[in-house]
C-alpha cells in the first residue's frame, strides 16, 4: 500500500552527496514529497530529511540502496506517532489596512508571528504540523495569497530515542 | 570575494529535477550550505532555496546554467536586508525533574515551543533566523543536547515584491 514515508538520513557533507542521494531516488521512479538538509552540530555530518510514498518493500530496497552509498552514515526510517514533524512557513498575504486586524486575529489563534509588514502586504511565519499549516494557509487564501515559501518536513523522534 | 548567496529557485515538480539541480552545484565545486524544498501552492511547482558560498560571479554564473535546465521555472539571487529568512530547529536537550523549570524559562525567553518531554529529556521548537538558532543551541549546550534536526534556510522578499 503506497503511503508517506519519512527518513532520516545522517551523512557526510561532502559537495555532491545531496545530488546522490536525491538521484537515488528519482532512478527508483520515486518522487520526493519533501526535502529538508540542515547541519548537524557536527559541521561535517549533515541530516536529510526525506518524504515520500510508496510501498513499505520499496522504501525498504531505497533504504538498503542508500546505505551503499559512501556517504551515508545512518538511516533511519520514522515511525508514524513515534515522532514530532513541523514545517517551516512563510507565506504573503494581501492586506489592506482595513484587513490586518482580522489577520492579526488569525495570526494570533495559530500562534504564528508576523515577520513583515507593507502598506499593502503581511509577511507570516508559521511552524506548525502539515495540517495546521494547511489549516492557515485556507484561512488566509481569501484575502489574496501573494506567496509561499515552505521548508519540507523535519522530524525528530520523541522520548529519549535519538537518530544522532 | 566570497559570501552567502540566498538562491531561490522555482521549479517543476518532475522526479529528477532535485538531483538535476544539487548536481549543478556540485559539479562546479559549490558545497551547498543549505537547501529547502517545499511545494508552492500549485502542487505541479515546488521552491528550492538554496544557501551557497561563492563569489558573486561564480554564483552569476551557476545561476545562468540553473536558468538552462528544463525544469527550472525562475531563479531569483535574493540581496541582503531585502528578504526574511527563517530556519526551524528541532533539539531534544537532557533535562532531569530538576532542570525541567531552567530550560522552560530558556525556551519562553526565546519565544521557542515545547514539542516534547519525556522523564530525562525535553524537545524544543524553534523559528528564527540563523543567529538566534545559534543563540539558544548555545545556551542549552551545557544541558547536554542529544539531538538536533534543522530544515536549511528559508526566505521570502520582503515588502510586495514576490519570485512566484
Amino acid at each position: 500500500m503506497e503511503q508517506k514515508h519519512t527518513i532520516s538520513v545522517l551523512v557526510e557533507n561532502h559537495a555532491g552527496v545531496l545530488s546522490r542521494v536525491a538521484g537515488l531516488f528519482s532512478r527508483r521512479g520515486f518522487n520526493i514529497d519533501s526535502l529538508a538538509v540542515g547541519e548537524t552540530r557536527n559541521p561535517e555530518i549533515s541530516r536529510i530529511t526525506i518524504v515520500v510514498n510508496g510501498d513499505d518493500y520499496t522504501v525498504d530496497q531505497v533504504s538498503k540502496q542508500l546505505n551503499k552509498l559512501v556517504d551515508v552514515i545512518k538511516i533511519k526510517i520514522l515511525v508514524d506517532n513515534e515522532f514530532v514533524g513541523r514545517e517551516l512557513l512563510l507565506l504573503k498575504v494581501k492586506a489592506s489596512a482595513k484587513q490586518r486586524a482580522e489577520i492579526i486575529q488569525l495570526v494570533d489563534i495559530f500562534r504564528a508571528n508576523i515577520v513583515d509588514v507593507s502598506k499593502d502586504t503581511i509577511t507570516v511565519e508559521i511552524s506548525a504540523d502539515q495540517d495546521k499549516i494547511k489549516a492557515i494557509t485556507g484561512l488566509l487564501e481569501p484575502f489574496g495569497i501573494l506567496e509561499t515559501v515552505r521548508t519540507g518536513l523535519v522530524a525528530i523522534q520523541r522520548g529519549v530515542e535519538c537518530v544522532e
